[in-house]
């Protein structure tokens, strides 16, 4: 894939020329959503175009998973997100010739997306066959205020010389998924075409299509409406899986035409298909009720307040600052209106992953939505126990107690077929608990609201039903996969059995607090001890011989990886069988190193140094989700600026089309990790003890770092120069307890706290990569 | 399944009468093989019938695998044994009523296999509904003379009135394959009906077929003739994928028809239509040639060559006495006439495992034909080491150097989709070795005939890549799977680092002995002292606590399997998840029992006694496998009683269908593993070193063992009384050292030895089973 080329700019991301060989990853960039609805960056003409896509977040179809040698308890079904009725084509036909790109013409070609108007603009300047010359101007936002709504302004100029102009816009069930690798035949039938069109009308201004996904059975209406600015004429007209509206003027030069075209959309699981087409409907006539201006206004009101809570800034790397906000706008879009849905691995940017969530979401996005937008982390939240009997159920299924979270899932059903990889990453567990106990711990707010209290008891007696205490009193944890996907089923995971550890005290904790409700889960004070006693006593394997954690038993024991000889090895799972790298000293992301940030107190800042650099010579960040957990334990270590460079590669994932893989979605967790890399990394800022902490620390080639977060309901600034770092109260109730540097501060409003910045004291050198692998970008 | 019941009788299996229920598993307790062609048991008519089939070994055809989630390595495509055109299928009809024992009418059915005459004989009276009585005899051989050839006698005869009678032969290709339970529709389309019919013509008395499988590509042909004794017309005629040939005639009132069927069958992988047709009718040609009579003389001639190698007798035990027969009968027919291709888990008796040979054809069956028909061994090996280069290919695969034997294959290739269960159960290596270096072993011929030298040192060079040293010098084998399924991806599983210790020192030893044959191979002085280091020093993991062998790194520690509350969950594997079970202590089969047998010298028999009870008790026998292994180690643990119980499990496995799968096909490697379990659990016999070595016991139910064994070219018998055990050197050149407990013999001819039978002294009360899994039979 060629990455498109963008202008650095603090607040736009401007992409000056079009070039059609990067229009797969521009369409996933240009991406508008608000965590209900999501449209991708394609162009306005049907073509050229990578992958049309509209998501609506929960909306999803079934296709069988068939195993050649099934096992007991293998899922029978996965799910896949797919694409409803696209409104975002709109074709231009001037003289009978339609707007092409790629034909010749086109004098100029520009987009930009503002990351505080929420709206996607483009510019065309064409010379039609006829010799006319045409502006055409389209703007396109995904209303962060009207959930259902997607608009449009359409205008056509005539710049020199007349023209007889059509406007053809659609509003088109998507039929023919782009890329359906798998091998079973039903799979590309069940994705093929999974929406049955039941009603489809029109009226002269637009029309309205509902469907309904044939085996998933999840009905979705969508109503499209045109508004005309200028002489012209509109029809529409349906067959199909289409309505098609057609706008006709004869523009004099210097003439215009402007369409603003609303699409609205409603979907539920059950409901008949004219109440949701009276839903998708309603949201077009709120929506131009509002206009054009009102819905931009709308939408730069929003994203205001967002960016007043939550900007960002770096001084020293326009780069980083463009990429560290463009991530957070898609972060807040991926989650905004959510509802009842998960925040997908690409948000709805993209077909990756089937429009799965996975623990990254929990672990990565969560804690940026809770300390950002608690009210959008509670949402998500909210979703994840809702599923708690189908986790429940999953814990049946293995033979388990407690609930079993689905590693990969649209509506909480287990949907990962390769079991070692998935149902063997227990973890997942322990990182949704942990994302629950920091949002109680990070808000303040009682844990009934979003589910915390059953959350954490299930997953506890989960781990109850794994571990086992072995002769000498140690309790293990066997046969897991952690995070690292390159090393599987192994046992003593370092990662899961710390997690585990955390997950069982948090849960025993939060029980204490809160007996009666927990009485009514059956939790009883021995079954409460007995968490106590695993935790204490679970297993974390060192190797006295290097001074380092084996990430997991025997690992420092495996052949090493042979990097030298191997440097066009990678993505390495696409060159080496899982039979051979699952027990080779190559990772494919930070596992031991995710435990020293996510367990830090269970790690002294030596064996944080040493395991760093033991492991960071032997991950290879074929996932980006890597980058940022090892921009943070970088930074952690001491090792600032090889921290800022791994916060580069995470931030600049997408932008840069780093993975080479952006075509299928936005990496959101990466997207958040890269926040977090500054703020919990550079920033030292740590959510897991009672109190507030943070370390602040300023890399050589940044001369200042500022952000902002909630905590317990107060609004915080924390901007950090050479000068120092002065902490300043924007909002809520102080006094706000801090630690900076381990020293406590009483922060209130109007009086900032300034500290002095420390010298970091890295204990080893810094460490290298694999030959190859250092950080990119 | 209803198993047959058949009576007890030392050389017959004889079913009284005929329950359409058992059908399914008699049709594969009647099967006839040569190792060439096979067919089932299936009664003449069509109709009732689990499964036709009539197999060559060697041919399949190709199905798509497809996997939900693939990884790099996985197999592409699988492979299946499809059934050739049957030449069984034979249709009576009387008076316009066809036979059909479901109907009204059959007065008396009875089927006999004679283990001696190796012919299948069935005797039917029938009432047609005209009211005449007739009497059917059918006999059916599958020639150990004339390996493509296929025979059947059919006379009817009009006991009592008289009998328009019309007998229809057919010789049609197997449309449908009766049991496609893959989910993927392309499996279906594939397997459904493989073969392409490329020629089919007939001549009044027969005619011939001509197909090609039409993925592999393999070309298979067939040719049918008939006899008539008795006035009658005969006619032939063909559509799609049959040939039918008509027999009409006027039977009085003790008159009879007979009709001699003659099926021919030649396959090549490239030969053209024509020239296959020839060798096919040649084989009827040369079978007519004999005529039945000569067919059933040469088909008894070769048993008898047979019997006088290899019976074995026990006394006190007739049922134990008819199996063993049995069991050798079906493990030499699958072997007689082997060539360019292997055994089946099933031989050519079923489509169960797809017609795939996996590790235990050359644990169990290898080793038996070894010493009892070494050139069937010789052929085996032979075609074990031809797909050498397959072997290396596929280590490439992985990154592995020297070669990695497939798992489950036809030809060859790897075909197994689950990598944790195959690819990671690289002992297969080990124990293919093994079965090289015990040919040469056992029979005293140099290594070059069957290919073990390259065989030996590749599979070294395979164990050198995977294994690794750590700090302390040990040496390590981590993520295999052993032998036991139920127990996957773990470290040092003493079953596979001792064999792999075994392959490296044989492998060492036998290139000390050709040097220029090794050199020729690339073995250098340093390589050969690399692999003996690493042996000297393959970790073998010892839980001190308790006293016993864990069978991998951890075992012992994972959690016990709660026996009792699940005494309905067999197969535990279609019950429990894999992530569960392969981390409790639970076995489906003997693992670190069978390296008690496989490398006994490992063990000192203090530690043979206290692992035997310890995975005693943890053993559930899923596999058929199992048995023959506990039955082996429960002998040298001095359990005789509880050694024979396990003896008679495996040696009833497909009389009594005792694991409820028979209709699959014979369990060939439990057949071959009863054998093993008398000779050496009971008979304590060794062939893992220099010399013969025997260690007589005899159970309190039994008062008489025989059997015979070649030795270096030595028929031996050994015949063990309370008396004491007589060891006859029946031919061959003496003198012959043997060890009999530990005391060395020079045997002669005509100088038969008498050894005092010991008296087993176990360390140790016999060992306990999970409730319900005590041996059965």
């Amino acid at each position: 894939m060629t990455a498109p080329r963008f202008q650095v700019d603090p607040w736009l991301v401007h992409e000056p020329s079009v070039d059609p060989a990067a229009i797969p990853v521009s369409e996933t960039v240009f991406s508008l959503s608000n965590g209900f609805l999501g449209v991708r960056g394609t162009l306005d003409e049907a073509e050229p175009c990578e992958v049309h896509g509209t998501f609506l977040s929960g909306v999803f179809e079934h296709y069988p998973l068939s195993y050649p040698e099934a096992g007991y308890g293998d899922p029978s079904h996965g799910q896949a997100m797919v694409s409803v009725p696209d409104g975002t084509q709109i074709q231009l036909l001037v003289d009978g010739a339609s707007l092409d790109i790629r034909a010749a013409g086109t004098q100029l070609h520009q987009r930009t997306l503002d990351l505080r108007a929420g709206v996607l603009e483009r510019q065309v300047r064409w010379r039609a066959p006829s010799g006319t010359i045409l502006e055409v101007r389209s703007a396109r936002l995904v209303s962060l205020a009207e959930r259902g709504v997607l608009a449009v302004r359409y205008t056509v100029r005539a710049v020199d010389g007349r023209a007889h102009v059509v406007v053809r816009s659609d509003l088109a069930a998507v039929v023919g998924r782009p890329t359906v690798e798998k091998g079973d035949p039903r799979v590309a039938d069940a994705l093929g075409d999974p929406l049955e069109v039941l009603v489809r009308r029109h009226t002269d201004s637009g029309g309205v299509l509902s469907c309904r996904t044939r085996q998933s059975g999840i009905g979705v209406a969508a109503a499209v409406g045109h508004e005309v600015e200028g002489a012209a004429s509109m029809t529409s007209d349906g067959g199909g899986h289409t309505v098609s509206t057609t706008i006709v003027a004869e523009l004099a030069e210097g003439q215009s035409l402007t369409v603003t075209k609303v699409v609205g959309y409603a979907w539920a699981r059950e409901s008949s298909a004219e109440s949701l087409l009276g839903l998708a409907s309603a949201a077009v006539q709120s929506a131009q009720d509002r206009g054009w201006d009102g819905l931009a206004d709308a939408q730069r009101e929003v994203l205001d307040g967002f960016w007043h809570d939550a900007d960002v800034e770096v001084e020293g790397d326009p780069e980083l600052q463009q990429a560290l906000r463009y991530d957070l706008f898609q972060v807040f879009c991926a989650a905004a209106c959510i509802s009842d849905a998960p925040v997908g691995a690409k948000g709805l940017t993209g077909l990756g992953y089937d429009g799965h969530t996975f623990w990254d979401i929990e672990g990565f996005v969560l804690p940026v939505l809770t300390l950002l937008r608690p009210e959008a982390a509670a949402r998500l939240l909210h979703w994840r126990s809702s599923t708690l009997d189908e986790a429940r159920h999953r814990a049946g299924v293995l033979g388990l107690q407690g609930a079993s979270f689905a590693w990969r899932t649209i509506d909480g059903h287990e949907c990962s077929p390769y079991w070692p990889a998935s149902t063997a990453a227990m973890h997942v567990n322990a990182d949704i608990a942990l994302a629950f106990w920091l949002y109680g711990n990070v808000t303040g707010e009682p844990p009934d609201g979003v589910g915390s209290l059953p959350v954490m008891v299930e997953t506890a007696r989960l781990w109850m039903s794994v571990g086992r205490q072995d002769h000498q009193g140690t309790w293990h944890l066997y046969g897991m996969t952690g995070p690292d996907e390159y090393t599987g089923v192994v046992d003593d995971n370092v990662f899961t059995n710390l997690m585990a550890r955390g997950n069982l005290r948090r849960a025993a904790a939060m029980v204490r607090v809160a007996p009666d409700r927990a009485a009514q889960l059956g939790v009883t004070d021995e079954e409460v001890e007995s968490w106590e006693a695993a935790a204490d006593s679970a297993c974390v394997p060192f190797d006295e011989t290097l001074g380092v954690h084996p990430m997991n038993d025997n690992f420092t024991g495996y052949r090493e990886w042979r990097f030298e000889e191997r440097q066009d090895d990678y993505p390495i799972q696409e060159h080496h069988h899982y039979a051979k790298i699952y027990r080779r000293q190559v990772l494919k992301q930070a596992d031991l190193v995710q435990a020293l940030w996510w367990c830090r107190d269970d790690f002294t800042p030596e064996q944080v140094a040493r395991d760093l650099d033991y492991y960071e010579a032997r991950t290879v960040r074929d996932s980006s989700l890597s980058a940022a957990v090892q921009a943070v334990v970088c930074a952690q270590a001491g090792h600032l600026d090889l921290a800022l460079r791994y916060l580069r590669e995470s931030a600049l994932v997408d932008l840069r089309d780093v993975q080479g893989d952006t075509v299928d979605g936005l990496h959101m967790a990466a997207a958040a990790g890269s926040w977090l890399a500054l703020v919990a990394g550079l920033g030292g800022v740590r959510l897991d003890h009672e109190d507030l902490e943070i370390a602040p620390a300023l890399p050589a080639a940044l001369t200042r770092t500022a952000y902002r977060l909630r905590w317990r309901g107060c609004l915080l600034e924390v901007e950090t120069t050479r000068e120092g770092t002065i902490l300043t109260l924007l909002d809520g109730p102080g006094p706000l307890p801090v630690l900076v540097d381990g020293e406590r501060y009483e922060l209130r409003a109007d009086a900032p706290v300034t500290v002095t910045l420390r010298d970091p004291e890295p204990m080893l050198p810094e460490p290298r990569q694999p030959v190859g692998r250092e950080p990119r970008t």
